[in-house]
């Protein structure tokens, strides 16, 4: 453990009222402890680093000049808000950050009545500010009482649609709100598309140390020392009553570039908004990410998330991995069938290194495309090039291909198009918590229409997925597979084709068979090498295909056993659901089967390590071996009532 | 009927290339005669009218100018297409739009290769024409070519975040590629949202009327005579590198406004950037809704859509209705509970009128949030407000809840905030088709945790459901009915709030049990009276709630009964499939139960009415009365075996 650092000023906040003492030199250098605080924290913790760092000063900043819990700061996607937790009554718990029991690595509501509105998707803070605007006005009230609402938000996530469709709301409604543009250059990945140029322009036009200019458009909201070049400003925009900025062209007054590490430019202008803002403001301030600790700010990332580190030296302790992670086996085959066929191109939305497509991306930059954080699009374009008969492979999490859905519905499902769903994290993720589960992609995919839905049991499974999702051209198909590493199978020198629609036998035993679909198979092994010892022998089988089923599969295993257990990483809905729909059809329950179906539970489970997520969720092999011993207890209990 | 049009112009049109043979004038007069043909084509079918009459123009001009079906048109929502299907080889199909077995009412790709990408829902033409465009650039292949990609898209459509999303990444793409901003200041109702009145900026600073301004910032792609003028606009820009209108800030060549109606501005205009164009050209056109046609021009809604009508008067032939519509008790319900309850508010996306919010909007302005199609930030915005105390309805169709689906999972339901989802339009549809099936909502609602799910057997069951809603604020509650009038039961004076997790008995028979879960509970009690004259007299009870699931409810009917059948106008995942869950799980299907789950069948059902829908679905009375029958027969089956 590092030496903790030393902060006296720190040491005086219990409360963000607490920062009211200071003069604005003592707030600077609050900001220098909260940042060495910041480090210290994640040095021990892992996380989040970069994103904070670089709102270190914009932290101070908001919470000595609004009133929080009244006032509602909104951290979009919210993993920069280390920094506000340790100001908000939680920095005795920031060395449990992302830890079970500890704090969430985002904001949460039920954590603290200083995180108003959870987050850890981004993009939503502008809607939820403007919704505690228009509640303050419409008398609402809630804990801790209804003042202004501040949206923080990245220059990635205010490319996602949702934001725009806030700003456009949050213009027409005309409320007194705040936004925030954290502009860093830098989300996850380097920030793509033509907003992202468009706010560079806006920087190199007006950098911020010629603050003067900084207040175009929004003479009447800036400090007195700033006035005059603004009014400047703004004669040179007579006559383009259409001109302005973006911002203003939806109905904000727009404030900045400001230098975001400078109290004396962020503590005047809030102080001024604050005071005089009648309608929606945005404030665009200028950070860097990684900001003040510098093994952050030259890595390639920024910091933006990091394994515990030495702090010194900002060397991380990476972990032994025994097997590939399935992302990698994922984009390597990818790769690999890319070399064959050129028509296959990727699809991400801001996250090529999450889905492992960077080096598609250097090697086809052609057949590459990073839409931005911008999943509707995403979807919709990935089918309109299946539409020019590309075969494009859409490359997102399980959680965040839920903002697609309609699209995938609607553009995808119904038009039959070959869009290849490559879905990453599928199931519990760890440390990212509930917000980040892939709890429901089977069931909201499963029963659209000719779609074609796998799950890789295994690493090798995987790499066959691929190859399966190449060579299917006669409508969606979609294969799952989860954050971390493979099992550790033997890997196949190249992906054969799967036939669409059969899963395989593990093991052929008696009594119950274990029907798996994903990679609880290995839970299913151990669970069944535990079971040996009771003299239970389970059939083990592995579904590869939610859709289509097997349906001479389950039907054999139902057949052939007293009990039929079906598994899965996924809520109600899906696989199971599907198989249960199948047995009940087929007239299989009508003289009885002891049919179980094994599914994430009714609860949203908070982050710990993805084995004890799945503890809590009883699919692991311990649980899986109660469930057989259970589901058999019932059956000698019922044989001997008969 | 009323008499045909006369068009001999038109008579000479086969397929778009046939259009290559007129002169200018004879163009405008082909409109002409492509306006009336649509009209009493219209006259016939009913549908959607006013959009199609105000793209006549721009219709014949787009196909004269371009080369379909290798160049790609795409018609954003699509129910603008009804001219352009008449172009396009269908205009001898056209008088059965919407019908069964006739034209889609919208564009379809299994329909025609004129239709390179189907649409219904809004906001997804830019998404499609960037992806054609890539497609294209990457040597893909498909029927027709690929050529150029035009998506088409109206001001209210182009407000959604998706629309956003494609165009900044078309910005970044810089591939050549076509948007035409079809402006007529109206959508299905008034465009609301900060990007409207921008538009409507554009428009007053430089109405079309002046059309050599309309160049300013393209002026190297516009026609020699405007020239002049466009270099005199873009010398007012200079030094304002970073102003421009909005779409030129997102990396578009801008061109416009122009008059839509006039073929001597849409032509040149558009020959212009088809000749030029080497990036991402968004063409600004202004159109009136309905132009052309007095009748649509006056109505309020201009001929948004219509019944069959008379041409000569246009008055439409209405139906007679037996009982109200269930958007009518829902809307009526929530007026009265709104009068007792100043917290609760309501939300739609550009659909106050479809939702039936309209009077609430004129009752209740401030408490009425109309946030243009915008479901994204709809469903978020409404969770900050339930977050800052207030009562949100959350009003819109099932299908058009699938576009902010991440958005219940991620900031309603892991927060369990308490929104109110009115879902409208559940189940099968008729005219509309498959794309607005409200088939998955209660899959993909049901599944998420803390979530209440209802659905309303009739239209008394719907005012207590509101009621229930309103009081129910332990967390997200939602409740679904379908398109359509009730079944004229007698209406309660006030709703009262039902106990949450508990449905109710309506008829208590034997052998077999029927368990509806919404309004199919009048098809079970027909069916139930055919089976009476067979001496089969089923239990028959109404779930109300998918979710939380009456457990004793459902063990009784277990119990009591050789067979249980749930059935449900939702695709499989959803009731039924909670239904088997708990059954599973307690052991019941152990010493067998005949069950079977009637769900929507696992295909998207082309339009009709919505009686031959449930025909096909085989969710109707007689369908019903073959399941039991089957369900039974089977048993005399198997008891014969035993």
């Amino acid at each position: 453990m590092s030496d903790r650092p030393i902060t006296p000023l720190l040491d005086r906040v219990n409360r963000p009222s607490d920062l009211k003492q200071f003069s604005d030199a003592e707030l600077t250098r609050v900001a220098q402890e909260l940042r060495s605080e910041t480090i210290s924290a994640v040095s021990e913790t892992g996380g989040h680093l970069g994103a904070g760092l670089g709102v270190v000063e914009l932290t101070v900043a908001l919470h000595s000049v609004f009133n929080t819990p009244k006032d509602k700061i909104i951290w979009d996607v919210g993993h920069q808000c280390y920094p506000h937790k340790i100001l908000t009554e939680r920095r005795e718990r920031i060395r449990t950050l992302r830890m079970k029991d500890g704090l969430s690595g985002f904001t949460k509501r039920s954590e603290s009545v200083y995180d108003p509105f959870g987050a850890a998707h981004s993009s939503t803070s502008i809607s939820a500010a403007l919704g505690f605007a228009v509640a303050r006005d419409l008398g609402g009230e809630c804990a801790g009482g209804l003042g202004d609402a501040i949206a923080v938000i990245g220059d990635g996530s205010i490319s996602a649609g949702m934001a725009f469709e806030a700003m456009n709301n949050a213009g027409h409604l005309k409320k007194r709100m705040f936004v925030i543009l954290n502009d860093n250059e830098m989300s996850i990945a380097p920030p793509v598309g033509a907003l992202s140029s468009y706010l560079s322009r806006l920087y190199a036009e007006e950098p911020f140390q010629d603050l003067k200019t900084a207040a175009k458009g929004a003479v009447s909201l800036l400090p007195e020392p700033f006035r005059e070049g603004a009014k400047r400003a703004k004669d040179m925009l007579k006559g383009m009553a259409v001109g302005g900025t973006l911002f203003e062209q939806l109905g904000f007054s727009y404030l900045g570039p400001i230098d975001g590490h400078d109290m004396d430019q962020l503590l005047p202008v809030l102080r001024t908004v604050q005071v005089r803002a009648t309608g929606p403001v945005l404030i665009h301030v200028i950070t860097k990410k990684g900001k003040g600790y510098a093994p952050a700010e030259q890595a390639r990332d920024k910091g933006h998330a990091t394994a515990k580190f030495d702090v010194l030296t900002g060397k991380q302790q990476k972990s032994v991995s025994n097997a590939p992670s399935y992302t990698k086996v994922f984009a390597e085959s990818l790769l690999k069938e890319a070399a064959a066929d050129d028509k296959i191109c990727a699809v991400t939305a801001a996250m090529p290194d999450g889905t492992g497509l960077t080096q598609f991306a250097e090697r086809y930059p052609s057949r590459c495309f990073d839409v931005a954080i911008a999943e509707q699009h995403g979807v919709t374009f990935s089918a309109a090039l299946a539409a020019g008969g590309m075969k494009p492979f859409c490359t997102m999490y399980s959680t965040f291909l839920q903002r697609g859905y309609d699209q995938v519905v609607h553009d995808v499902a119904i038009q039959r198009l070959p869009v290849r769903f490559a879905i990453d994290r599928a199931g519990l993720v760890g440390a990212d918590g509930a917000t980040h589960a892939g709890a429901f992609d089977v069931a909201y995919l499963a029963n659209l229409p000719g779609f074609t839905v796998m799950a890789a049991a295994d690493e090798a499974e995987l790499v066959h997925m691929v190859a399966t999702a190449v060579a299917h051209d006669e409508g969606p198909i979609a294969f799952r597979f989860p954050r971390g590493e493979g099992v550790g199978v033997e890997m196949p020198e190249k992906g054969i084709p799967l036939e669409i629609g059969k899963g395989r036998m593990i093991r052929e035993g008696k009594g119950v068979a274990i029907l798996s679909f994903g990679t609880r198979l290995k839970e299913v092994e151990d669970a069944c090498e535990a079971l040996a010892a009771k003299g239970i022998t389970p059939t083990i089988a592995d579904a590869r295909f939610a859709k289509p089923l097997d349906r001479d599969l389950i039907l054999q295993l139902a057949n052939d056993h007293e009990a039929l257990i079906t598994i899965e990483e996924g809520a109600i809905g899906g696989f199971g659901s599907h198989v249960a729909q199948l047995l009940a059809e087929a007239g299989v329950f009508d003289t009885g089967l002891k049919y179980r179906s094994m599914v994430l539970p009714d609860i949203f489970i908070d982050q710990s390590s993805p084995r004890d997520m799945y503890a809590v969720a009883k699919l692991n092999a311990e649980d899986i071996e109660a469930k057989v011993l259970n589901t058999l207890g019932v059956a000698q209990i019922a044989s001997k009532k008969a």
